[in-house]
């Protein structure tokens, strides 16, 4: 039956959601190459059959998993002979942590900062639902968005600190080796440089030289998209 | 020739420092009680012989070792039937990413929103270089830091929001079991507690579960403190 992974899709099918990177990327770590379909927000009745609106969804062989941290767990549990995505009990536990600083503190300002750059990536049919729900979600307008940009950009470098202290002390997020964790932040970051014109790196050397890394691997799945 | 933990000591004996209490939990994880030494900022000489000035520096029967997270490390290696402190390879280096996160960004606000309170609680002998230096560090006046100290509380709410939505789906920051991560946490939320005059977690509902928690650990090594 196969391995089908429902993505969201922008103009000119750009596959730019971090949470759909990261499941991406988890099935390339465990050597699955699933059928990708992608959709759009305005085609959500696509995946109407998983009982909720939000991808990725991941179809295993007839089985029905939402949420990335949940498909990661599902393929850790299905596919025990590839490489380990979590590395244990604790590596799963703290890869939570992982989850929770990217969605509470990267994505949200990520957001904010791309806000524009986004808006022309989205599909056209799918502008006036981005803008609306989105600008509802920030409590916010457009013109509160630009004014802000420069400072959204000065606090997303403070928030990459942890990061750029760890790379001093090792090559991935996960120790020795990459594992989920780096697939984590690797989507927010991956996402930021497929819909933002600015270089949000450019300041983050030990940052930019693990990005490198994380595009070669797995034959450079994610390099294809970016060149 | 036994186990010996130099710690920081404040007015009345009070051990406060973040970083001491990471390896003070450390080593009851590991069924360890070591000796412990109290020492003043202005007491280095006492802890020449590791080659450098800061605390904590465990003596494991001869064997010296600098720095909270190496001292773990060492204990891990040294102690591998007691119970793991990090569960494997990637459990250590996402350890370490929780080590930068408290470092870079919970830690330098504390600093600044309870200083006027850890001055107080420092060595009489320890006021002038604490406040000399650590002025200094932060780039700041005492005038500065009372004016912003409403802002920096805001601040450090919004920096916790990591670990509030990590506790809304686990409860210990390793996952099902406390490890060396949530000794790297409680370390700075526990300076806060014997530091702080302002209860930092009253709008932390499942932050606070988790740290009374952490009080009960290993016979309730952290609670004896404060009561």
């Amino acid at each position: 039956m196969g391995v089908i992974l429902y993505e969201l899709m922008g103009v000119n099918d750009l596959r730019f959601s971090p949470y759909c990177w990261r499941t991406r990327m988890a099935l390339a770590h465990k050597g699955i190459t699933p059928e990708r379909v992608g959709m759009r927000y305005s085609d959500k009745e696509i995946i109407a059959f998983s009982g909720q609106g939000k991808v990725p969804v991941l179809v295993d062989n007839g089985h029905t998993i939402a949420d990335s941290l949940a498909i990661a767990c599902h393929l850790e549990e299905a596919y025990p002979g590839a490489p380990s995505l979590f590395g244990g009990h604790v590596g799963r536990g703290l890869s939570r942590f992982i989850n929770s600083w990217a969605d509470t503190r990267l994505n949200p300002l990520l957001l904010w900062l791309a806000f524009r750059d986004l808006l022309e990536r989205v599909d056209p049919n799918d502008r006036a639902y981005f803008l609306e729900s989105r600008l509802q979600r920030m409590d916010a307008t457009l013109e509160a968005l630009d004014e802000q940009r420069g400072a959204f950009h000065k606090r997303f470098q403070e928030e990459l600190k942890p990061l750029a202290d760890l790379f001093s002390h090792q090559s991935w997020v996960s120790g020795d080796m990459p594992a989920y964790a780096d697939y984590i932040v690797f989507g927010t970051l991956h996402w930021a440089r497929l819909v933002c014109d600015r270089d949000l790196l450019a300041e983050q050397e030990l940052i930019r030289t693990w990005y490198g890394q994380m595009l070669d691997l797995h034959d450079g799945e994610a390099r294809k998209v970016v060149g």
